[in-house]
């Protein structure tokens, strides 16, 4: 039906008979001839109907936006003046010489021609199937395939098997919320959704697949955030034999040859590594977007002194943190600017946004700053402020003063917006692996220790001895890929022996007995010869909303689902019927 | 850590050190050498531990079976006279140099050097990862894994994009009992797990797509059979514009170019083609297996008149059927073979089976028959049933009088295993479209007309009209591919044009509302410029199981479930919290 897709038209083509298929984007009659903008999955082309054939020309005065025509012409071109250099084919039209109308449109709910980015999302997400039509979401998805299909090849190549684990499978313990699926021939029990495929694929390595991939569909049922779906698809890997080194060498190919083939961007080799300690120091974060050049002081020691309570006590003590961002230029900052900052850090729990705006420092020396909290400060604390941040005239320095927590979550942030709003933010692409994370956290609730990655995760073996005698020195094998802030990667080298395995169950406080009901299987099989072995789950959304330029997840989903996790297209979920609740041996709890 | 695996060391490498890592497949002390063979995903080697280095010959004395080693030697060609011809490596050996034991193993719960087919399946479920270190195993999976990848690649190839369609979403009218997944945000309400992606794909389609594929996962609550599973995958494709021949003709490229890939085989190019018609009359079948060379034959004509019931009774009812199917030297079968395929129809509702042996027809005419039904068969019907089925002396004609519905499926089976049981079966794949399919048919218990395929299938052009008037008549635009008597594929062009699609809904007995409440979204998307269309769905575990010659669709995944539903491995499904019930606003139903 198709001899080209209309984006594909040029002058190469002309004198050429076409045979056209798609979308009326827009329709135009002027000086007694119809001129169509006809549009299909590779672009638009501008097609002519002219009034010599009149049952041709009668059926072309009866199309309207979005008809769905098959049209057979000649490519020529267009007339001198009336070129289209905005259009990919601009050069060119087709003279049409048949028409076939293969079907008729309602008025769309949004026009695609002249499309207004305030069209509401839920409308886009009820009519999802006219929102697809639009190039930008077109390319979208085209660009998430090739991604996919960069990922895959590479993975093939390098002798990984794509293995499938199950979706109707028992609770798995990333944490949040299982969706379950009651089960009809077993009343009263229930599969649970994979949150990811964990266990299956370290279960893969100790049947000796050696490699493993798949791009596998997890579920959460969590309150969702702007960025989170219900489910949600990662690229997920695993290996026997190899150490960190070699499995982060190998994926760091893998994503410079995907930015190659789709972005034609060439990724710094290798990627920088940081530990998370150090990243944690200068940017208050552990996925740090290092475009933004700006880092956080520690000045707690210049602090621990001062009459200041707001600082000395964060600076005396062992959980509190102190430090100092220099902002270049930011004297220029107003008040407002200020105040907004400072309603910012209050999101993440700071209690203030102190500063200090450098006026004229090198001239003045101290009369030369600018700054309420100037008073309480002696010169030694404001001499090594000025030092350490190397802070010039016309720059601002904001502090962040509380637990290390809320100082780093707080300044961290405020890091990243300035870069933002101040136009600090370096152009390109930022990779960086985090390494040498603490294996535990305490949970600042119960004040138990709970694992920063998963329980799978192993420990450093020089440090195993440690374990129990001082947990929270003891570091992990984890390794996570950042890029421009965002962690699109995360994985371990995993424990491969049962008694270190039980031994973190043990400090998590999972009881052997709990141990052996959850996790009976993992610890079985580590027993019958499991080799060593680490993996890494890519979050594929996330990746092609970056790679996208993306605002949201939502935008590179064909389907995706609101955020009280409705599909307003297909108006899922809904009610079932009675019979098929008591298929499945439940009843709908009333609530008060 | 490892520079070779197991199975690649050859004489080419000799003198070569090597890294390898593996796990023990078997252990044999010998002449004061410890002599083991090493096995990894790439197949097995001998590694032989020489007593000179005491210390990793006291380590290799503690090796048994299935521990994990890291070894490291030198390539040697076996002494002469201890070759191993049945091993890939049986040239070489490896001297062992360095031996790190990675980890040690229990015994497993059975062998894997030695292994039996006759460990029950429970067992090799249970210990699934024990049992997919079998070579037999890895090979499947490995294979199912070239088979994805060589299907990707096609399409890929040609343009498709490799769209993720939801898993949670509303029921889809497959007609099998779907999964239900409960929602916690909107109490009483339930996602449905997809029995397929037809609506998603048909919606890409009006999305301007183009062309879809996706691996995708499928799930049907069903009873389930031997070769069934509650989540099964697919290879799913839809396109826009181009009609059955176009697509099929791609299809079956991607199925030669899978063939040739991954078996080295050449399918015929191209596919023979036979009509749903032709297949029921000439093999009781619409999936027939073409490499049976044995054929039914109507002889209704000449039943009609005869005095035995069992035969005129379906001869003269317009739904009855009677065939008679020729088995070449079938005149050797033993009164006791007889009684077995008897009982064999019987199976699927067969009241009995009459055969004629064919001793001396050539030389005695009717008195070289034998057959207790001669009696009731004039010379005219013997003269034409010997004529059309061309039986020979020695032969045997069994004869089918039913039902149609019941002749076909029992003469339809019986050819088959007669096929099998007497060496018929030509070598080799038999593929075939099988095409011109009707739209509908009528369900037995209630009369009404259900659809063949789904309700989305479009009806042929030319015999629109006809649809209400006529609907038992009217053929679909379907087609299915069958290879050696087993559907691998099915699909259809669909109806793109609303007013059809509600004609087909109310034949179907759909009620408008009815149609509005369920296919709402479809009718409407519909309405907005839905291009012509089409596309198949490939059972991907089924040609998993016949590229593999497995007998089980369990065999060709890696954590399948028993025929209840359970995964023996990690005990899905299971009992959940009364917290969780109560977040999801459910209580069990108790059972009398």
């Amino acid at each position: 039906m198709r001899s080209h897709y209309c984006g594909e038209l040029d002058s190469s083509l002309i004198d050429q008979e076409v045979r056209l298929c798609g979308w009326v984007h827009r329709r135009r009659d002027h000086g007694g001839v119809i001129f169509v903008d006809l549009r299909d999955r590779g672009g638009l082309v501008q097609v002519v109907f002219d009034p010599d054939d009149a049952a041709m020309f009668a059926s072309a005065e009866q199309v309207r936006n979005e008809f769905v025509l098959a049209v057979q012409g000649r490519v020529r071109r267009r007339p001198e003046g009336t070129e289209n250099p905005s259009m990919a084919t601009g050069e060119v039209e087709v003279l049409a010489t048949r028409l076939t109308v293969l079907n008729s449109a309602d008025t769309p709910p949004f026009q695609l021609d002249d499309y207004h980015a305030d069209v509401s999302e839920e409308i886009r997400l009820r009519y999802r199937y006219v929102d697809l039509r639009r190039p930008e979401m077109q390319e979208r998805l085209r660009t998430r395939s090739r991604i996919t299909q960069s990922l895959r090849n590479f993975l093939d190549e390098h002798g990984f098997l794509d293995i499938e684990t199950p979706i109707l499978t028992k609770s798995t313990p990333e944490g949040a919320r299982d969706y379950l699926v009651p089960s009809r021939v077993h009343p009263g029990e229930f599969y649970a959704l994979p949150q990811s495929p964990q266990l299956f694929k370290q279960l893969l390595m100790m049947s000796g697949m050696d490699r493993y991939y798949q791009v596998a569909r997890c579920f959460r049922d969590e309150d969702l955030r702007a960025d989170r779906q219900p489910e949600f698809t990662q690229l997920d890997i695993e290996t026997s034999f190899l150490d960190e080194d070699a499995l982060t060498g190998m994926m760091e190919e893998m994503i410079r040859r995907l930015f190659k083939q789709v972005l034609d961007v060439d990724l710094p080799q290798p990627f920088p590594r940081m530990s998370y300690a150090e990243a944690m120091r200068r940017f208050g974060s552990d996925r740090p977007d290092l475009r933004v050049p700006l880092e956080l002081v520690d000045v707690a020691d210049l602090m621990g002194e001062v009459e200041f309570k707001v600082f000395a006590g964060p600076a005396q003590d062992p959980a509190g943190r102190v430090v100092a961002l220099r902002l270049p230029g930011g004297g220029e900052l107003t008040r407002k600017e200020i105040d907004e900052y400072t309603q910012f850090v209050g999101i993440y729990g700071a209690k203030g946004l102190a500063y200090i705006k450098v006026n004229a420092w090198s001239e003045k020396g101290r009369e030369g700053l600018q700054s309420p909290i100037l008073k309480f400060l002696p010169d030694s604390a404001v001499d090594g402020i000025m030092q350490r941040t190397g802070a010039e005239d016309g720059d601002l320095i904001f502090f962040g003063a509380d637990t290390a927590t809320v100082v780093n979550e707080s300044i961290g942030a405020l890091r990243v917006r300035l870069g933002r709003d101040r136009g600090l933010m370096q152009e390109g692409w930022q990779p960086l692996w985090v390494v040498d994370f603490p294996m535990f956290e305490r949970d600042s609730h119960t004040g138990r220790w709970v694992a920063l990655h998963h329980p799978f995760t192993a420990p450093k073996e020089d440090q195993l001895a440690q374990l129990e005698a001082d947990p929270g020195r003891v570091e992990s094998r984890a390794y996570d890929l950042v890029l421009n802030g965002t962690e699109v990667g995360g994985g371990s080298i995993r424990i491969h022996r049962e008694d270190v395995q039980r031994r973190i169950f043990r400090l998590l406080q999972i009881t052997d007995e709990q141990a052996n009901d959850r996790f009976g299987f993992l610890l079985d099989a580590l027993k019958y010869g499991c080799p060593p072995h680490g993996g890494i789950a890519f979050g594929l959304d996330r990746l092609v909303m970056l790679m996208t330029g993306s605002g949201s997840i939502r935008d590179v989903m064909a389907f995706p689902k609101t955020q009280t996790a409705s599909c307003l297209l297909t108006d899922a979920p809904s009610a079932v019927d009675e019979i098929q609740l008591k298929e499945l041996a439940l009843r709908i709890r009333l609530r008060a």
